[in-house]
């Protein structure tokens, strides 16, 4: 069977691929009106490039080759951000507040959920060169934005900080297996598991570890991480910028889970989900990764946020073909100067091939061009 | 230098992107005016759907990858045309003809030239279900019409018929290498080597294959070649339809070259290149490819084209970034109506972030709104 997909791989067919298309571009206008430019990184670079300053997980999910030309190992991206932290890093090389965006598929080893796609359509929007929460701001409100526009009304953001996480870990003196271990425990929220492995662990490291998975809710949790989380100025320093961000956005739903840390393989400060419409995960993930640039060898702060519009478009209902209408086989000129005068006003014209009357309005047909008298006329099709 | 990509990769950075989307944008409007529905099949497939109904050279061509979820080879498409061939001959489903585009990313392990990219960004359109010349006639049109678009006028489209080198092979006897070698002597237009390689080949087929390389010019061509070829049933239905072809474009720059068969593995008829601008090569190649749905297991007669749209947007002027408004960091809900509105109409504003006065000309701001009386103002940038 010639014609079977891998698992987690999908076409899409019309009339999907047009909404596909329809949010796509309101999205990429949306970002180009906020002054995000546009860049397109290849689909295939050298696999230590598409790694820089990212972590294990990426390479276990990046496509693999070995490249004809220099015997070095390709990868398949499989996220586009590290891509463009590589072009604010070396080429456009400015140094101000630069904005970009960027849409694109990124292949995937393994789906990222039982119900991923192995080809999300990553499309992002990232702030470069500015440190400050001002910057966090406006990439989340342009989330929000992102989701009303694709009609799944945000239902909520989800801010943490890998600040905290970080900051525990420094003070804790754990080997690398178990951070990752204990990483994963709070990902899971696996309270019991993550008591067992704590066993040796001290105070106050040990506590404030197992009230991160309780930390989650309204803003006011952000008071009860002061009083649960250790003293320490980097903890201090997360907590105050969770709660500006917070403030800054009003009207938006604004929630907290302090062990919600998904991107911490590359992501260094403020992270945050947002979820809407009917999914059960979150539709985008973002958040701050200054550490990525600095990686590509020019340390400049970046923050943004990418999603799968492929997830995105699956919460819009479902439509039909857009009705198209049947042009006759007819070389008069008057029929082509009609045909163009529809197709410039954005009515779809298909020209009648022979041999196949009845088979218009499977085609998505349903008028056709017609001649009364001198002129050309748009009717019901008949006949079919 | 993690940020070197392998050769013939490329970023397309701003304000090079824009055109590339601006250009994406309008061919896919003129497909969808002209019926054509959108299709977008996966980046990755298993490696024998890819290269089904293709030749050896697709093959080489394809980037293969063990898949982990299955243990098969998978590869990253390097032609989206057998795989929309699949999606009409085993997802659509429709009797009658079927009209579909797609553009998106295919891979190459070696460039197909020395000056072409290794990944193209692949554009077509293609008719399925139509055996006649009026499906051909139509995407030959609509190629047209795409690079007035894409404002690289037409300067000439080359047209062929594979079934003259099939006929001439079918009666000449020889083994598949042989086969190959005259078929790479004919599109260099090797006469010499073609000379020695024919040593023994029999009367007609060494006349008609020593021939083939200097029928090419203008449609009187066709009429020469009726005089050199055999007087073969398959000879004269090939002439017949390409002699039809150019009498239905009247307006179009039709010219002939009967050994130019570039698409020989999967092509089946009539195929065409294109040529415009300043580009030495062709821009755009098409032709008629019937057996490909055939091989999927459902017999549907195709034809269409494909284009490569990095490729097309290199012909254009250079531009310059879009000026956009500076905004300034302002939390005052009259500035956000002000924004709001002026972005609705299409302008670009960037919010100001602090501590980065002095680079937001770079960043493409050319003028800033300013608070004048009671109401928001656009004036020129200054201060910078």
């Amino acid at each position: 069977m010639r014609w079977v997909l891998p698992e987690y791989f999908q076409d899409v067919l019309p009339p999907e691929a047009d909404k596909l298309e329809h949010l796509r571009r309101q999205l990429l206008d949306a970002f180009r009106a906020h002054g995000y430019q546009m860049v397109v990184p290849p689909l295939v670079e050298y696999l230590e490039s598409l790694l820089t300053g990212a972590g294990q997980d990426l390479r276990l999910r990046t496509f693999k080759s070995v490249d004809q030309l220099s015997g070095r190992t390709l990868g398949v991206r499989a996220d586009m951000t590290p891509q463009v932290a590589r072009i604010d890093a070396h080429l456009l090389n400015r140094r101000g507040v630069t904005r970009l965006c960027y849409c694109g598929a990124v292949a995937h080893t393994m789906p990222a959920t039982l119900t991923a796609s192995r080809e999300p359509m990553q499309l992002g929007a990232e702030i470069y060169g500015h440190a400050g929460i001002e910057a966090d701001i406006e990439v989340i409100r342009l989330l929000n934005e992102v989701l009303r526009i694709a009609q799944v009304p945000t239902s909520r953001i989800d801010l943490s900080h890998v600040g905290l996480f970080r900051a525990l870990m420094a003070r804790a003196g754990l080997d690398d297996e178990a951070e990752r271990a204990i990483f994963d425990l709070l990902q899971a929220k696996d309270v019991p598991g993550l008591n067992e492995m704590l066993g040796d662990c001290e105070e106050p490291v040990r506590s404030a570890l197992m009230a991160l998975p309780r930390l989650y809710g309204g803003v006011e949790v952000l008071a009860a991480a002061r009083t649960s989380l250790p003293d320490w100025p980097e903890v201090r320093a997360a907590l105050d910028a969770l709660e500006a961000i917070a403030q800054a956005l009003p009207g938006l739903p604004i929630s907290v889970d302090l062990a919600d840390l998904r991107g911490y393989h590359y992501h260094s400060g403020v992270v945050f989900a947002a979820y809407g419409g009917n999914a059960a995960g979150a539709l985008a993930l973002g958040g701050r990764y200054d550490a990525v640039g600095q990686a590509f060898g020019r340390g400049r702060p970046a923050t943004g946020f990418s999603l799968d519009l492929r997830e995105l478009v699956r919460g819009l209902p479902a439509s039909d073909l857009p009705g198209a209408i049947l042009a006759p086989a007819d070389a008069s000129s008057d029929l082509a100067a009609a045909v163009a005068d529809l197709r410039g006003r954005g009515e779809i014209v298909m020209e009648a091939l022979p041999g196949h009357d009845g088979t218009w309005r499977e085609a998505g047909c349903d008028r056709q061009l017609v001649r009364q008298g001198d002129r050309w006329t748009v009717v019901p099709l008949v006949g079919e």
